[in-house]
């Protein structure tokens, strides 16, 4: 058994099942050790951002790390910015990276770069294997790296040789580390800090969102009237059906500080402190408004569902809190007429009221999220996944990574048009691997984020540099054009009526669509 | 005038402009000021790897550096793999980061990165500016470094406080340093080295495949017998009309080796010492047979074209060394006939009798590379950028950087179809800018050379997982409708008579095209 075998039985032994990859000439003895091992299923990429964040979306929905194969330093740094999402997400992901042969390294071949130094900004374990009897143990390790509170992403480089040279054998997987239990004088404090007399927001964010996190959340509110808010780009939160509704923090600094200010304090429950999106001239980074008391029941780290469940018991709190019965989404409005052209209000609406019991909903919608949240908190349970690092083209290969991780549940990609361009490949492997994933863009047709900035630095009407910066409509970007070309069935959506039949076929048929929704 | 608008007015007065962009909201100073001064052109791309190849491909061209300007560490991170093929192919290119502000950097925000960590791998030259007074100083020290012998990647850091706080105004220009002379000692050392019986190899790169430098080689393989290879990758080589025909160093390892041992010795001449590209079992780094002098006229960094001539002086070369006459394109056979199905050798025949004179080719063809070559050497006045880094995706941006350098120069993006998809996004520019270039897909609908190089380590018949790994046919891509979901007009070709008609109307006409070439 080579180094390349003894690595993927490794990982498969401890739970790896798939491996999102775009090898080259230094990898070809691992991708032959997949073909030994069969274990694992092999999903390319054509394009390693797309390989990333699909094992991230993967990681999200499974619980448990994939793996990544990616060629030497260049083909790691396509991934980068996907694994910075994972990073920030603590996402557990093995990014297995092949390096030149260790004779042939430092030789100055052309592809030789620094792969340890482009690793370790979004990584929070980097190894090179130094011969080949070494590379199970260190898979071993990574994997457990990788998979212990808090996850991330680890890296092992492997050089060509040390693949390709023999090994003992696969090594015994290393139990990852879970989150750690908070300390009870943090649960007190907590109970102190939420008997204040103007009740604080209770911000939550990690495992506090998932169902256990919720309800227990919900039990604290009920108990101490305090008020549910999660991070506004949380990595996962299981929403709709029976859940409690629990809104977002806003993105702009200011909605969020003024949002903050109507409690009398924070407890941060498996969140971070609340941070601006970005620095802005005259405005603190810090969203809380000053002098505000922040208390930590749960760090990111923590298990902060576990957390809350004890916060709930210490406060008496009842057993099943009564969920709030959110509006429907078309509750509070008549569902617009057919013939009405789509804009982002009436799109949401239709989305929110079609999705289906059980969807993934991967949202990169940026602009239009902000619309698409509240509309589908009446929405039948879904798992909604979002942008936690900020790098746009994580949707439409995390919806990818979602579908093979739960090929049961149908995944829907809410997609702007600027981000999807970022990692348009992902179609592709939407087609191949014939994934129930139904994207939808929403094709302004311009990076409206961008212009919305503008506007809040005084810039109404956009000179020719900028407007050149921030327009994607000269020429349109024509999606279905885009989506057919990788084999992924595509219709285009101008009216209410459009928009509520081609989301209505795409989700009853299997296998990948894509509606581009003209708002 | 703030530190952003320092920053646009000192690179303008030093030359820069164009500045290929994707801009985030941390870079809106820049963009705005970009409208202030109007001297330097914004090109949008749309995702980050087309802006640095682009930057690459205009430098290359025009032989003065592009700017491009990227978000902090993701959005740069995006573009580091044709950074990467920049810094190998020692092209002068200034990388302008935006940064959080200086307040807001290590407070968590979901954008940020360890942005010099990222860059210094594929640069020269890193540096965060301190304050906004500090910016256009750093600008000009930025494009100094980056054109200085040998040229390469400078990375400016940007704070967005700094680019939008006062500065004093812009920074004088500071002058990069020339490549160096070689000594007198390495001519004299070069001409001995040449007096060998059998006469040596006189291997070029860098700076010895422009005109000068090509014509100086052919004086001195006029009196000495020498024979001239060029580098397998060359940055730039000025090729076709009347100019000396030099064949390239193949790229497997045994026939570059076996094409080394022809020769009584290497002499460089701006080439480095040949290694192979890829480390394999068995077989050594160097390309160059164990035993064989290896001599330096002038490394990568020196002027090598002055030190050719210098040496064809110092030999007593006629000053006129008559050019070989290359066969004509299709002067050794037949041209195939109309009907004939496409193949690699026609399809090369047919692109090397129709490019026009002064054709720019860009060459990110891969395996149709090694039939093109040969082929074109008789076909008009040409230059031909190769990737100089082997990270792929460089080809239908760097053509569009050529486009913009040059736009009264035909350009032609020879593209492989797995390459292709990793920075497709450049065809969108192409469209939006209305540049000349005619891009010929060669649809083999594989990762070719990787199952080129299954062949050699004994795999003719790759099982399910390497097959799922290098087939890019299930389904296969359209690249009529990618190109024409981004606005370039598109046709497939699946017959000699087909290409023909394509290619010729596509030159005919102005603006982008795409061809996709069966094969």
């Amino acid at each position: 058994m080579n180094g390349a075998e003894s690595l993927i039985r490794t990982v498969s032994r401890a739970g790896v099942d798939v491996c999102f990859a775009n090898p080259g000439t230094t990898e070809m003895h691992l991708v032959q050790a997949l073909d030994e091992v069969r274990a694992i299923r092999p999903v390319l990429g054509l394009f390693e951002g797309v390989c990333t964040a699909a094992a991230d979306g993967y990681a999200r929905i499974a619980e448990r790390p994939a793996m990544t194969l990616l060629h030497l330093g260049p083909g790691m740094a396509n991934g980068i910015a996907n694994l910075h999402n994972a990073h920030r997400g603590r996402t557990p992901l093995l990014s297995v990276v092949g390096e030149h042969a260790t004779f042939h390294r430092r030789r100055g071949a052309p592809l030789q770069t620094d792969i340890e130094g482009l690793a370790r900004p979004v990584s929070k374990w980097v190894r090179t294997s130094a011969n080949a009897g070494a590379v199970a143990r260190d898979a071993a390790e990574a994997l457990a790296a990788a998979g212990s509170a808090p996850a991330g992403v680890a890296t092992l480089i492997v050089p060509a040789d040390c693949a390709w040279s023999d090994a003992a054998g696969p090594a015994e997987p290393v139990p990852p580390t879970p989150p750690a239990r908070v300390a009870d004088a943090a649960v007190e404090a907590a109970a102190a800090a939420l008997a204040a007399v103007r009740p604080p927001t209770l911000l939550l964010g990690g495992t506090a969102l998932t169902e256990a996190g919720l309800r227990a959340a919900a039990r604290v509110a009920a108990a101490t009237g305090c008020r549910l808010l999660s991070e506004t780009f949380p990595r996962r939160i299981e929403r709709g059906g029976d859940l409690p509704v629990v809104p977002r923090l806003a993105y702009f600094p200011e909605e969020a500080t003024a949002e903050l200010a109507q409690g009398g304090g924070i407890v941060l429950a498996g969140a971070a402190e609340p941070i601006a999106f970005f620095g802005y001239p005259e405005l603190p980074s810090e969203l809380a408004p000053p002098g505000m008391a922040v208390d930590t029941l749960a760090e990111p780290a923590h298990d902060a569902a576990d957390a809350l469940e004890r916060l709930a018991d210490r406060l008496g709190a009842a057993t099943e809190a009564p969920a709030p019965r959110p509006p429907g989404p078309d509750a509070d409005d008549a569902a617009p007429p057919d013939s009405a052209p789509l804009g982002p209000l009436s799109a949401v609406r239709i989305i929110a009221a079609l999705q289906p019991e059980g969807a993934i909903v991967v949202d990169e919608g940026l602009t239009l999220s902000a619309a698409y949240v509240p509309a589908s908190a009446g929405a039948p349970r879904h798992a909604y996944l979002a942008l936690t690092g900020g790098a746009i083209g994580f949707g439409l290969p995390a919806a990818a990574g979602a579908a093979i991780a739960a090929p049961d549940r149908p995944v829907i990609a809410l997609q702007a048009d600027g981000s999807g361009m970022y990692t348009a490949q992902a179609l592709w492997t939407h087609a191949r691997e014939g994934l129930d994933v139904t994207t939808l863009i929403c094709a302004n047709r311009s990076y409206r984020i961008l212009l919305d900035e503008l506007r809040r630095a005084g810039v109404e009407q956009p000179r020719p540099g900028a407007q050149s910066m921030t327009s994607l409509g000269e020429p349109p970007l024509d999606w279905v054009a885009l989506a057919t070309g990788m084999g992924v069935p595509a219709a285009r959506a101008t009216t209410a009526g459009e928009l509520t039949a081609e989301l209505r076929r795409a989700l009853a048929e299997p296998g990948p669509h894509l509606v581009e929704m003209a708002l």
